[in-house]
């Protein structure tokens, strides 16, 4: 990758392959999945954490266990697995922490096991491990025909929860109404904020899954119930934003910022044991399911993310090896 | 009181006495003090909630029970008493409700009591129940020479936290150092954040009392550690921000609105029970004081108002009847 060409800026090349440390597994990457962070990194705005391949993207795989480092003790080769990776699943082969690794579903391919990780992982931790959901808690979803979004309404639906979905695209709304979604708000001249209260019986959402930040952030505070929660996860609508404290302090709401890539080790592995043991049966039930609209071959990678970066997508691309 | 006018709209006027419910006590108020939120209720900027007295200002007071209602157990006749209200405490006689209101400390005077419930009830809340201030805590208190940041420095000490003050005013950021608080920093061109870090190792605090907001919020953000909290408590500053959202969401920051005022009668009794229970023993032993400036008769509210507007005000401003 040249970093700062954008989706351009990517190239196949030959790469050594990465050491396994003594905790740690080599894994045969089979697919992969695209995400926002890709593309900024793929501008220069989002730089590889240290430690991380700095021009390898990719924060997300499925593949089976090549290798295991001497101390390992979880997996074995052959063993088929996904998670998260703060950069260079784009490639052949990976090394991961023996514990940040996942055991894929059962009877899960690896195209479909490839896009579970952030989108499922991102939504759980910050709508049901941060934001406290629960049943009855009502859940406003932006850009909900993410692969993030998509997530979200599966989570609240878990758990019992009440969503409600904003989009800016009428038809990707109408398949996300088609996936059992019935309260969609459609976005065209940036306000929204009347027809979620209309929603909620005037008193607003009790929880925000916020993908779009910047723009939106006015509207998004005027529909929050008091003593909310907005966990601020992307910024598609930009990275600054005029926020109306008063209203803030009024409704005592809390603004919670997160992000899974840039936290520690002992993070990263607690939650990943504790998405393992909570929810990866519900995917192996049919409870959960990612939705993958494309799936295309590694070498089609720069087309893909330009979709992605002009909201062409729904739900998940995945890429495969 | 004429709303809109500011402390000139204020008057000394008769009003009827107030009824006195089965479960309230009636108080003949001894003391009360100033807020800012009395002087922007005078602007008109900050209208009484439902059900207090739309004219008459004042959120704490200390006096003497003169009244029980009939269902009554924790008072009889004459006890010395303190509270928060939502309004009225400017006033000769109040009614509150028997969890609501706090026995004074031994041997405290009324000029003393009236200046506590507010400036320690709201800091306390905010750092402790809400910040979640332990020993070590890293934490920034703006305008730290008010009634709150003179009871949030003497809480940061209490708890084993580690307090840094700011304030725009050098003289007094000196009193304030020889109250025992070393680490201060001046503000004179609205900038601090660097300052800050230069004090905490380059990390940033852990957690911000803010009763700034405005234009000092991306500072103030950019003077926080990862994972850190920003409890905003106050908007003298102003009341919108442009907030660095980016910042907000790589640090995973949380930004928790908070008032008294406004909350509910359940919410506002537990937080008087425990803070009876918790704190008012840390008074009674010396371990906390509240800074009282100025006593003046409760006929030079207008001028007192006057000058807290002014921001010449060093700790609590006291009304004595």
């Amino acid at each position: 990758m040249t970093a700062g060409e954008g989706p351009r800026g990517l190239s196949v090349k030959d790469a050594p392959s990465p050491t396994c440390g003594p905790d740690e597994i080599r894994v045969a990457v089979k697919a992969s999945a695209l995400n926002r962070a890709d593309l900024l990194q793929t501008m220069g705005l989002y730089p590889a954490p240290k430690g991380v391949p700095a021009d390898i993207p990719g924060l997300e795989y499925a593949g089976e266990v090549a290798e295991v480092g001497a101390r390992v003790t979880r997996w074995k080769k052959g063993d088929r697995v996904m998670g998260l990776v703060a950069g260079g699943a784009w490639a052949e082969e990976l090394v991961t922490h023996e514990r940040e690794a996942i055991a894929m579903p059962a009877a899960c391919s690896f195209e479909h096991a490839a896009a579970i990780p952030e989108a499922f992982m991102t939504a759980w931790d910050a709508l049901a491990l941060q934001g406290g959901m629960t049943a009855g808690t009502q859940v406003l979803i932006h850009a909900v025909a993410s692969g993030v979004g998509t997530a979200a309404l599966q989570l609240c639906a878990l758990h019992g929860a009440r969503a409600i979905g904003t989009g800016r695209n009428a038809s990707k709304l109408e398949r996300i109404k088609n996936m059992g979604l019935q309260d969609t708000v459609l976005v065209n001249d940036g306000t929204f904020a009347n027809r979620v209260k209309a929603l909620t019986n005037e008193r607003g959402v009790d929880l925000v899954l916020d993908l779009v930040g910047g723009d939106w952030l006015p509207e998004t505070i005027d529909a929050m119930a008091p003593q909310s929660t907005l966990m601020l996860v992307g910024l598609v609508g930009g990275a600054t934003a005029e926020v109306p404290l008063r209203t803030v302090l009024g409704k005592r709401i809390r603004v919670i910022g997160t992000t899974l890539r840039a936290r520690n080790l002992e993070e990263k592995i607690a939650v990943a044991r504790r998405f393992e043991h909570q929810l990866v049966p519900h995917f192996a039930a049919g409870r959960l399911e990612p939705v993958v609209e494309n799936t295309v071959p590694f070498t089609e990678t720069p087309k893909a993310l330009e979709r992605l970066a002009a909201n062409d997508t729904f739900g998940k691309t995945v890429l495969t090896w």
